[in-house]
């Protein structure tokens, strides 16, 4: 059993913080909310996803597992406007999801669970550093960066948080100290990481508050942040690229 | 004899709701106002236009049959500002028309009336059930079903008005009652219809309040609404599709 | 020694009028300023740049010659917000520019001027007509030409302005009299010249109270406006084409 409603822009929202990552995901919904892991078709970024029952307007769920392809839901979306709310209703018996937005009724069919990836482990890592910003600074310095080259340079440095791109030419960098940071925790961390994948990942990032960076030295990223108002978190955990020079 | 002007805005969205069928017209001039039956080239659809001279800020006219390109015109209005006059004057020696915006002559050519496929005879059609609805709730289903199918069934059951698609595996569908429509006549009715056509002719439907559907059994569909503020009137007349299930 | 500081969109602006003519320019840069002569690969147009050191919020510079890839220049700026200040300094040693926009550091590599084409000499041309009148009715006149034809007429008939266009069928004329425009020097001219030229250097009058057109007989065409508030000028002069009718 599965019965929730939730506002139509905080859905889409949530549902574009995992299509970065991923096309077709197993949602893991039980009575406290809604789970997804997913790693990306080349393994190289991982999306770890929480969205509680708080975000939602009526919730209740026993526990399951749905397949889903978030195209569909991110086109149907396209619909609603961004007050709607939106309806959904597990029909376990047909292997469908009705979902109704502003009058229209949706059936969509779930994709069986078993026929997409597993849920991955998530590693344990210890990241020595911490860096806790504006999204709207992280998008902007990997938005230079893009420009110049295709990867970039994560590090801390002392007290300094620094984002570097360099070129065949040119080269553009951004440094942070402590007092431009939400907050910082000082540690040696150096990584190297393909802008293809940062790219998309920080898409969301643009109205996020604070978003946490936890690094190491050629170690993977792990961005995380808040979604839903608070009701919800997600994280990518990026692999790092090794540094051929 | 033709001299008329009117607001560029206004012209814009009526030559918008005719380029939906055809590209190139026969415009019957006569005293009373302009109009126009067309069909597009595949016979499936059907548009009759009508712009009374009460649409105009000036009009004075002789009954007589000019032949217009209709992406010529819509090109040229792209360049005015909405609250721009056009003023257009017919020049029978050269079979130009002579239009001034903002102070820019165009000397346009006029197509042959002659080379333009003739005028069609409108069937008489009846048509059991009718149903006024809002032109942006229309266009939400009609776009909603596009997500899903390429065809979309309209019919009235009972007092409800439904519109419904099917893909392969996907299925939305809208219901309205008496209560959230305009007017309802109740009728036998239930056909399947082209989405490539449907999703042309509602576009001009969004800013429309009354839009009028009137249908039956397998039968075309008539949708009717009216533009420049009541002083014309458009209506749609579309072939169904025969059901293949 | 170069060093200066100047508003991210006034910087934005002068740059994209230069962008309409060159990809890769020679900066020559002065005390009082700098100034840029180019000519487009095809000769058929040529753009005469000076933005003067008041129009910089800080500016000291020697004598001295930079290559610069306007594209770069275009798309780091794509970055910055409007308000923000472009700070510039030459590493004269490593042949650098180093760029600061809110926070972020570009270091650009600057081309060796002696691979950029040499400043052309402009010509001393006599050209007996003079209008001037506002960017956005010169940008509207050429716009509409387009629709028509891939060339226009420009010229002065007594105390007419005029452009005019004709294609195989149609054409589009603008007048402009004595007291539309804002001035008037009345002599013999009537020039064709080429659209895809016109249609990027009037792109940024869209913007300018007052653009100064000269012309003459069959001679170029100089079109002349400031920019940066003044403390700066463009000009860009463009040959004819011959008539061929």
């Amino acid at each position: 059993m599965f019965k929730a409603a939730i506002n139509a822009e905080l859905l889409k929202d949530a549902i574009a913080s995992l299509a970065v990552i991923v096309d077709e995901v197993r949602f893991k919904i039980k009575p406290e909310g809604i789970s997804v892991k997913a790693v990306d078709p080349a393994n190289v970024a991982m999306g770890i996803f929480e969205l509680g029952s708080s975000a939602f307007e009526e919730y209740s769920a026993d526990e399951c597992e749905i397949g889903i392809d978030l195209n569909k839901i991110t086109d149907l979306l396209g619909i609603a406007d961004r007050n709607d709310t939106v309806r959904m209703e597990l029909d376990e018996g047909s292997n469908k999801l009705l979902i109704d937005v502003g009058g229209l009724s949706y059936t969509l069919s779930l994709l069986d669970p078993s026929t997409i990836r597993a849920e991955p482990r998530v590693p344990q890592l210890e990241l020595p550093a911490k860096v806790v910003l504006n999204g709207a600074d992280l998008r902007r310095a990997v938005k230079a960066a893009e420009k110049i080259s295709d990867h970039m340079l994560m590090g801390v440095s002392g007290d300094t948080f620094y984002m570097e791109a360099k070129g065949d030419t040119d080269q553009v960098r951004l440094e942070m100290g402590r007092d431009q940071l939400i907050d910082l925790k000082a540690g040696e961390a150096c990584s190297l990481f393909s802008l293809d994948y940062l790219t998309d990942i920080v898409k969301p990032t643009n109205k996020v508050n604070e978003v946490t960076l936890s690094l190491g030295r050629d170690f993977p990223i792990l961005i995380d942040f808040e979604i839903a108002n608070g009701a919800g978190r997600i994280s990518y955990l990026l692999a790092p690229r090794i540094e051929s020079d």
